[in-house]
């Protein structure tokens, strides 16, 4: 058994940092950098690069909407040639980052908004598979695990890509294995030890007790860890000891 | 005998739109789109690329300072890891919409306050180089021609890249082959023939005649016209019938 | 008889300029200035409002949501807290210029998504006559003219603001008295006798005919021409010629 | 003998905060509020003058370049109609903020580049001083306390404003009374009591010691705390206790 443990990172902005990416990072096997619109900037993606390099983790875009000021968690009434558009672009930013070090772009995690609408709208997973495959047929396109997975991943190979799925141990996810909004109480799973234990049933069992304690099937190739919280390097660590330990391998999707 | 015409294009940004692209683009052989930092925004990026593809012109970046509210011509006090940092997003930003449709993005020509700053600046010059270098060392720099063209070169060249030189016809020069600064009364040359005779004397002779009437040696791959004024379009078409009436072949720098 | 003739100004960022400013300003009694968000710069609106006085038509606010990409026009979930900051900023940016000048800043007119929201959503417009009315109770807020009229200006009253509605003699009508999407055939009316006449109507009759022939009542104070086209200059002089000979006079909501 | 103690705050943006504001205001008599173009968003400008409002603490602007991406420190070519309609534009709509809670804005100190350029730059002065009086001539413009105090203020006095001085009890001097640059080893004063030793002595004596042992005059009306610092809240808290033991009346330079 092996999983992709993830965390998104290079989200500083100028004189701003976010997260404990130096630290987290020893706990991961990809990171998802953040490409200038919603957090990051040139500064902060170069050297998040070659973070990634020193440390050996697999580096994907986070690529999101054009919203600083709202870190991209603000859904807009974008057309689908404006998103593909602010794909194309931030993806190209980022992979000449990794160009100029000697890094592979493995793979695109869209942030926040476009994150969410993905998980249930089809034309957009469309937009974006088309975009990334313009780009690279290479690229993994990382989506939120649950019902549609399959669905999804037909659209994309549809458009000549592959797309992989994540789930959250620190979430909480409803009967239906979407994720419970962060504004409703129990959103957010503190104690790490509870957080370990439902990634190792993510990995092994393929899946997740919902907060009405019905068991829901999640097939995920990659498990999201997160570093803009104080406990999230001792919840990354944990999550990985325990994984480990019952012999689950902690492994990027591709190898960087 | 053959020389590049070459234009600044795709400056719109959203609702807004600067110069004829569509227009002037008939008479040039290479552009250089703007990307998103003094202009030009991802849906603009798509579409000239596109245009430059259907019309058969070579392609080049014009990354400018991260100044769109100045159009990038106001100078900032950057350091030299912001700049390459800065050069590095803009020109992988702009390779992605070029990948996507199958053109080769050619070179790279600095924007306003960086250009006219790299035209004295060998430190901006090989900072410069190096972060082009590290991307592609087929990107070709485009500079200003002028007294320092061997030394610029031979910079640009320790850093594994090759520098092409750029003159401007309808641009008046000071005896120490600069340009004139646009404040001053004479600065550009709005007379079509006058223009067409300057370009064709810079590429046969290698030479410009200064405001005093000094002959300046200059020694140009490319020639500028511009397309932000309503006269760009017929000084551009004059320039390139004259030139090729005496013999020059219109030709981008490299083959897109 | 009378009527405020309004056109929204002051559209250009930077090097960008946008709509006839200086020649539509002759025909209208009041203009709506961006305020530096969707568009518009410090500059920019410092010069329109010096425009306005110099013309000595009235002066209101133009704030739209943080998208000069998308010209404020798409929707963003922003939050009310986040639309009351937002109108605050930019109406007190406005203002200064308007005290630095000595000019009265009467209205606000959201622009774009902000404006269309606010005709259908109730708890949108609260959080705007609240935000005004913190500022400066004798600020007018003007929406679009329709059949919430009353309602929407109760909620306001309740908030301690006056809101006035407008119509647009150019735009197309829907049964139900809503405008006619952009995107639809037949949107916009560019024969300009024919937007007079309707131009007269409303103010006359109150009325307005839709697109299935119904007549729909319209109670509006202020008519909005508009600048961003090549024929918005004609379109204005012969609107307010129209109303003029037919005895309305064309006079701001408030003094200037 | 009183002074006024002051901090830059209100320096979040959007996800990104910075800072201690909350810890920080206990110690100081006013605060400064980034506006929006180096630091600062609408909502942060809001909390930030009802944190002032809660705490009675007088209330300046904090305006600076257009440049969130280098937090405004980076010196950039602008024109002085740029600089005065940024700052004017800035002012208002920390102004509208104010008016909105029914907080006094009592002065404007310039921020970063604009800050320094102001130390050396008359002309800038002027353009700052004439910006500021036609919005309202009871702001006070404050600047950097040195040598040239009399003929800055002079200067301001020409346009109508009062110019205030401010001294920097944690920063090293040069024997010419101007900051050591914080790129110089030891620019930064870590050691409270001795921050506070000199604090006292610029207050009692209009004196600081230059890195070189030599004493120079400093006439100053405020002493600005760093809030940006893990040790700011104590070094404002030992300062201001130290100041008071001495019988040092902490107010602010007008009252809220």
């Amino acid at each position: 058994m092996q999983i992709d443990l993830n965390c998104d990172m290079g989200e500083g902005f100028g004189a701003y940092s976010l997260g404990q990416d130096d630290a987290i990072i020893a706990h991961v096997s990809s990171i998802n950098i953040a490409c200038g619109f919603h957090a990051g900037d040139p500064l902060v993606m170069e050297r998040t690069v070659q973070l990634a390099k020193e440390r050996g983790v697999a580096v994907g875009a986070h690529p999101g909407l054009p919203d600083l000021l709202g870190f991209g968690r603000r859904d807009m009434a974008c057309s689908p040639e404006e998103i593909a558009a602010y794909l194309t672009y931030q993806i190209g930013a980022l992979h000449a980052f990794c160009t100029a070090q000697g890094v592979r772009l493995g793979h695109v995690k869209p942030h926040g908004a476009l994150y969410n609408r993905a998980a249930r709208d089809e034309q957009l997973v469309r937009v974006m598979a088309r975009a990334l495959a313009r780009i690279d047929r290479g690229l993994l396109l990382v989506g939120l695990a649950g019902r549609d997975n399959r669905r999804l991943a037909a659209i994309a190979a549809e458009e000549g890509l592959t797309m992989v799925f994540e789930a959250f141990p620190d979430r909480a996810y409803t009967p239906e294995g979407a994720l419970v909004s962060r504004r409703m109480p129990g959103a957010v799973i503190h104690d790490p030890e509870a957080a370990a234990a439902r990634a190792l049933r993510m990995v092994s069992d393929g899946v997740v007790e919902a907060v009405d304690g019905t068991l829901v099937p999640l097939a995920a190739q990659t498990l999201c860890v997160h570093g803009d919280n104080p406990q999230g390097t001792a919840l990354a660590a944990i999550i990985r000891a325990r994984l480990e330990a019952a012999g689950v391998a902690v492994r990027p999707l591709r190898p960087a």
